[in-house]
């Protein structure tokens, strides 16, 4: 067949496809991949490109001279759009001072929602762009960014305009997530259900009309929003087109879980709390459990029991939860190396969080998030003995290539 | 004052000396640094740099354009040189197998034994290299590396040779260990005291008389090394110049850190179950505790009780444990986030262990660890807005540039 692009000399093709070649992962050694226009037309075994595959004049050949390829990684949840820093958080949380000390200092959530108020768009664009290209060095070629330090429908607004501005101006594929549910202004502080309204009959329908955003979020969580009032901002954002992907029983066992089942939800993320039956109500829903061990890890606490997800047949998702208060950190390598050694996912389980099972979480495993021919060829390449040593030799950066839709984008 | 490398520009320089700058860090805001020769010979403000300051002709002027400076971080305590893998045991453990299923599988630390025993000392140098080449990547100036995958004379000197080689083949300062007392090897099993013998008689004196270690090790541990044996091999060790620096109370309450106390050892090592009184005595002999959060990380075990030691007054390094059974991964940054997420050690506390707490585990705190006139001039650039920032920013590398003696060893 005709391809514009040919890759050989991969010591290892992880395709995450079990029948394109072994093991679960579906793993070709010594294999080679060609694309076309940006979308895979073959893989196979090296030795058979040159039989296999016509490159077009001017096509491109690139030899990995033995590196690992794995799919692009797909990171399903962060909130990296935003101004501000919380170091001085990350220290006195270390002095052991408590949420309502670090609010009462300045910090806590509201002090990125005022820096991010007291930014333009343009500011906005600014910050990220750099966070974009240290996620693309990393091998992470699609994310979700959520909006939710605005909670104004002018700052909502402005939040999704630059999470589009930040994902159009570099290579990294940037998909919005409407998360104006993220807190409870102080201005509403005693009328929460008047912010749930303001939500829902002006911020859902600005997004809407605007095209903004993707999917709609919400912080399920005791003292932010009960079940009915998540409830009820899913089936407006549902209305308005919106796919339901929320925070749900992250620190109180709340019914997030259940509530992710019954609305169809693309992921319910965080889930330290979920009930079984919560569990067992998203595994027959087909609902993608987004697993945050970063946050975890940031903070100090106890992961999310992936394991009790696994064996009852949830999807697992792996994503970094990038954001300046509870992870300050997008390397999906070293997440994958949380779930093995924290959470006791399988190195297979692991990669597959990151890539295939963070493209469900998304709603996009039809284009990305595995490598077989059809989807886009979104590719990394490592510079590791073997696709394990991405989470086993951890802390450290093996990614030497990313090419996104056949387009080499990054290389070092 | 003559100098042949003047560094302005350094939006934060972190001394690590309290009276050169402010707070416990002794921070110079708007900094500059002068060095000769490689070692440091005037600190201050950037603005007082060229009155102060006369660079030689064909010095180097070395604008860090808002960059900060910490001291070349030390590593002081390894395992990096070695042969083989031990991804198949990391997958292994995360199944939830047991140690004696993974040695029975042909892992654990026997299978690098082996692997190091079938490799050749250049064999050993170039696996280490790269490693090495990562470590300065990510700041680390100066390590420590172990012999003891060898256990036998032959092999342990062999270890040894390839340690001190692979030091001078890049700019990493190494420091060998002699760590013959790290495992029982099989041909012993049935009698330790036999193999202690050996140690003492055969092994120490051809290291002394080929002067290929620094420092003496033992693996002081219920079913490894007895106090009573790691008694004996340390006051070898001592007899034949090398310092005492060894695993202590790891897994089980032995009294290895009243020994390091007794011996005056200038590290003990892991120390998770020290006992109060094993505290009490390493902070009246001044033993410095070097704590390897990167091991509770990857083995998925607590962490060592890191404020127990400082509240008591014990100096706190923090080191990598780089080794391919126990911790793959030699990022210090992330393991200072581990210091002040995991362990509740503030960020200033967490730089000290990894710069001037990891030289005096090493007994090199008159050359390096910090930057004050005299000292040796190995100095990393990062680009962070802060240098709270290399942890609180977790999990990619900030390093720019490292000077080693004043050269200019890595820049990207």
């Amino acid at each position: 067949m005709t391809a514009d692009l040919l890759v050989t000399g991969l010591r290892e093709l992880v395709t995450c496809e079990p029948e394109l070649g072994d093991g679960p992962l579906g793993v070709v050694t010594d294999g080679a991949l060609a694309a076309q226009a940006g979308r895979i037309v073959w893989i196979g075994a090296a030795a058979d490109a040159d039989d296999k595959v016509r490159l077009v004049a001017n096509g491109r050949r690139l030899d990995a001279r033995g590196r690992v390829a794995v799919p692009g990684f797909v990171d399903s949840h962060t909130h990296l759009v935003f101004a501000g820093s919380r170091e001085a958080e990350y220290a006195m949380r270390a002095r052991g001072a408590s949420y309502r000390e670090i609010a009462a200092a300045g910090g806590g959530i509201l002090s990125t929602v005022r820096a991010t108020r007291d930014a333009t768009a343009d500011e906005l664009v600014e910050l990220a762009r750099p966070r974009l290209a240290m996620l693309l060095a990393h091998g992470t070629t699609t994310v979700e960014v959520k909006s939710g330090y605005g909670l104004t429908t002018r700052d909502e607004i402005k939040m999704l305009e630059a999470i589009g501005r930040a994902g159009e101006s570099q290579p990294v594929d940037v998909s919005a997530n409407f998360c104006g549910a993220h807190e409870i202004p102080p201005e509403y502080r005693d009328r929460p259900d008047a912010y749930v309204d303001l939500i829902v009959n002006e911020m859902l329908p600005a997004v809407a009309e605007r095209r903004l955003a993707r999917y709609v979020d919400v912080f399920c969580e005791e003292g932010v929003f009960s079940i009915a009032q998540t409830r009820r901002i899913l089936e407006a954002g549902a209305a308005a087109g919106l796919r339901a992907k929320f925070h749900a029983d992250e620190f109180v066992t709340l019914g997030g879980a259940e509530l992710a089942a019954e609305m169809g939800a693309l992921s319910a993320d965080h889930l330290l709390k979920a009930r079984p039956e919560g569990v067992a109500a998203m595994a027959k829903a087909g609902v993608t459990a987004a697993l945050l061990p970063g946050t975890a890890f940031f903070l100090g606490l106890p992961y999310a029991p992936a394991r009790t997800f696994l064996d009852t047949g949830v999807r697992v998702a792996l994503a970094s939860d990038f954001n300046p208060g509870s992870s300050m950190g997008g390397n999906l390598q070293l997440v994958m190396t949380m779930a093995v050694s924290q959470m006791k996912m399988s190195p297979e389980e692991a990669l597959l969080g990151v890539t295939l099972h963070g493209a469900h979480a998304m709603g996009l495993e039809g284009e990305i998030g595995s490598l077989r021919p059809g989807k886009q060829c979104d590719l990394v390449l490592a510079d590791v003995p073997g696709w394990r040593s991405l989470s086993y030799h951890y802390g450290v950066n093996h990614v030497s290539h990313v090419l996104k839709r056949g387009v080499l984008v990054f290389a070092r």
